[in-house]
């Protein structure tokens, strides 16, 4: 941790600093710069607070080196997060060498929507099927999700197909309704519900953590370490476009996240290219970049008739294009030594 | 309402489109334009889902001429939503031509703490007192706020100032806490919290709903018809900064939503300059930087030692220097001719 | 066109707007919306001043439907425009199913550096060779570039190793010294230096025009508009970052406009995946992300010293890692069907 | 200047680093941390180029507690600098507790719209006239500006009116036309036209350089530097809004920048709300913002009959209104114990 003075504070003044700093257990080195004071801080700088000393009046700057998160760092914790399922009888994993494709309808609307497309995502190869519930809507005016009656169609749907099932909660008193279901989606605009989060740390259940739509990589992973600080690490993360200053897609893909999330994590990182774009025309584009970038997976929205789709159809793939997708992605996985 | 149509779409096509839209009820003009038809809905649009109608192969853009808020929208409300108060004896108001300060501590720390500060506060003529007892921090390992004892002390801090108390709930099951709260804010991070929202349309208690940190004026209001359309219309709108690229600030103060929202809205609209800069030297400058673009208020970070506050002490105003500032904000007030 | 009235106006106000529009040509159709009238233009709108009409006091908004650039739109030019050069003795393409790799050092720094990586870069099987002689540095006090003397290192280079060479042009009086140069690059900090963009569109040379840092789509094509209105086809787009609000990357990859650039217009396209993210160790990821998301090419930095580099050391491969990608990006184009 | 290493760089490593560092001049503090190694620079760390550095591979972060400019920087310029103009036979200043007043048509038309315009704006007690003689617009179809007609349609109102002109060169080779303009604006497009400042540096007249839409500050300061370091330091900075995710304004308006430019340079700040907003009816409201914010002066486009202004007529203000904002802004010149 370093910590920059203002010019001209006096020797006295820096001694004071420097002793309140080192009561705290850490080893405090001063450098005189060419009009500065500059500190470096060594040993467990986790018990300083960092906002206390930006206001403290001698300060001028305050950085720091390590990273804030420690659960979800790699440097700690080298080895993949890799998560496992049974998938219609087979195992299927999330990280660690293999490409996870999550489909299934934007949301679900009937048994008969959705039986008919988890059998079309299965057979094209999906090893998950997702569907929204609990759907977070801008407009109060909008269709707001089936809520538990979509929960218990998502398991029908599982016991009928033997594929694990991922849907989104909204809020920590649903979270009771997920027994069934194999992975809980946090949404983009939940990414820092803290107290969802903490809920979320308690329970034994893989949780699908998409990133905020003007959040940092950092941020992502603190949200991560909330859910890890409880007690559960089995996380995957997610990136669905951030927010940005063009329209021509609803959000910008930053494909650059991909490698850098493997770097800095041992979780999971997969891609929700139908979010990031909105358009569905560019969907398998995108999730071919997204498996060239090194995700872990991808999670797309698939519906059986996009033009009457009660969300999101613009974004939707049809059962077609979503099996040529498979077959496109099954060859670039080969090239990446994928398991898909 | 306007469709444009993609180039080269057959007559038969667009005659069908049509009749599919005037079967809910709209009218349908068409306008054959230099490479493809436009058609032109009237009557309710509300009940076209616009989601499906870009997912139609046929369909360039959707283009909805109208605002999608209905309760928040001036147009047909206009005249200014005025919330009422008892503050010290006296009537406190926001809305209408007031200018209302909300002012304390980031975080509720101690008793002694809260009294020293609110009656610092109340002496310089805030008439509202503010204070964290739940916090949304970043990091798991931060301060997370005294939680109900916090709310205790703050209704402590009430009885004894006869200041109105504003302060942040984080989920629904708190909500029960804050009977003796007299405005209940939700924060940037919680604005698109749809459940959340939901529930306080039930309550008959003024909201404080502060903007997130990339959304759109548009989403603020439609958070805000969130509440009202479950029957609670007692809003104060908050610009509190926005995401930006550069970092000189911690936010950007999108000083410009003021005019804006006044033009759209009847809802109150305050700032938060403390929160929308970081830096508690910048916090005058930007509160009448706030009052002349014609915000109805500010809620505003004081500490009596910043230097040793738990949370975001490098924003937080001395008593003296808040003393100042009310000492500025009065010349303002008068200039603009609003009541502080 | 359309053009949405405020609420209120008189029907004689909308007869004369609609008279006024009428002179210059154009048809308008008006439809009686919920609560405003809604004018639809027909025929060429391009005599219309948007900005005109935005002032007038009766009009709430105006939306065109068409795209404001014709040469650069592929609506009226469907056949995708291929760059042809001679590379070494073969044809080298840029665009139509090619996939053109331009490589070679940020800037030119001495005759040894530039024939090395010539060399090398040439070995592994680049089409085309750059490197800056002119640089564009946010520091005056950063090196500046060789000048003129790095065109005719660069001119040298391509005589001894038959690479066509790229390098960029900061100010019309330098045009013409580019005389021996195939590319001439336009910076992103130029993408709007009309001036120059106009010189450009003289010449008969072809241009490698960067996008802006918080360029918009359109805004990029427009700039293309501008060199291809005064004579000159012959350009070759660029995506290389966007800013953003985080910094564990130079800039954002903004890899969705790959797919809506090729949608749009007939122009090739282009990633430079060394500006995009400021990171070497990332440059292989984003350029097989770039391959697999339509692009018909990279521009990517090779230097046979990245830490000793005059410039962006740090986003430079060394050229064994160049090497390796070429290997890579080969399996990818295979795959693509693209010619490399 | 901290340099963090990489976890696990090896003692030999370290040394061989230091000593290449020491070689240059500067003294190195090394320190080891929890997981890394810190060095500490003291001494003159502009000779270390931070690129190679960067490229290192056993660097993991470079962190430069200076700020890269010096001509522009107030710790070594602690004094405001001031501009000093004739206007209408008395002293005008731009700096050091005056407000400038900068008013005029966004494009100079023809001769009669420049006088009436010019009368207008000097009555109401503009110290200067402004208007765009070369135009940037993002479409080659739009129109350009009168050019050098322009120039001399300003220099003929300058002449009549007394008041000193300001206006827009674009490129290096139109600075010999601006020998009787008194202030040389450089837009927004052009922040970053290296070239072009640098010959802005060598003559002898007052630079309005215009932030760029998504230039960071130190971006901006570092543009002024380009200037300064060419020996002019006559310069006004103007923040005129930065690109954004939302449309209900042109632009955002970064009002904190003022008081954070004013901190960090001596330079005077004014603020072109027209631009920032791009909707005459917020000006007024933004511009008095921008006083109480600290701004140095304004920059507002007027225009007798901004329905047919041929350029930016949504932005401008009519006469009437620009009397009403100069009566306005003289009350919060005198709170602020500004000259206006």
């Amino acid at each position: 941790m370093i910590i920059a003075l203002k010019p001209g504070v006096s020797k006295e003044e820096i001694a004071k600093l420097i002793a309140d700093l080192e009561v705290l257990g850490v080893k405090v080195d001063s450098s005189q710069g060419a009009s500065q004071v500059v500190l470096g801080l060594v040993g467990d700088t986790t018990v300083i607070n960092d906002d206390a000393l930006r206001a403290n009046r001698f300060v001028d700057r305050v950085i720091r080196v390590q990273e804030p998160y420690k659960r979800a760092n790699r440097l700690f914790h080298p080895l993949d997060t890799v998560l496992e399922f049974q998938s219609n009888g087979k195992s299927a994993k999330i990280g660690g060498g293999n490409f996870a494709v999550i489909a299934g309808p934007c949301s679900v609307e009937s048994r008969e929507q959705l039986v008919s497309i988890a059998a079309d995502v299965k057979k094209s190869g999906a090893a998950f099927l997702r569907g929204g519930a609990f759907k977070p809507r801008t407009s109060p005016y909008s269709f707001q999700g089936m809520g538990c009656e979509g929960i218990d169609l998502l398991v029908e749907a599982k016991k009928a197909t033997g594929l694990p099932i991922v849907t989104e909660v909204m809020e920590i008193s649903q979270i009771k309704l997920f027994d069934e279901v194999d992975i809980i989606q946090v949404g983009a605009r939940n990414m820092q519900n803290f107290n969802l989060l903490k809920e979320l740390g308690r329970i034994k259940k893989p949780i699908l953590l998409k990133r905020g739509m003007a959040s940092t990589m950092t941020e992502l992973l603190m949200a991560a370490e909330y859910v890890m600080a409880g007690g559960n690490s089995q996380i995957v993360l997610c990136e669905r476009g951030i927010r940005g200053f063009d329209n021509f897609t609803r959000n910008i893909l930053d494909i650059a996240i991909i490698p850098a999330l493997k770097k800095k994590t041992h979780l999971p990182v997969i891609v929700d290219p139908s979010h990031a774009t909105g358009l569905s025309w560019m969907v398998p584009t995108m999730s071919k970049a997204a498996i060239a970038a090194g995700a872990d997976g991808i999670i797309v929205e698939v519906h059986n008739d996009p033009e009457h789709a009660l969300c999101d159809g613009e974004q939707s793939l049809t059962p077609e294009l979503f099996d040529n997708l498979m077959n496109t992605l099954r060859k670039y996985a080969a090239l990446e030594e994928k398991v898909i």
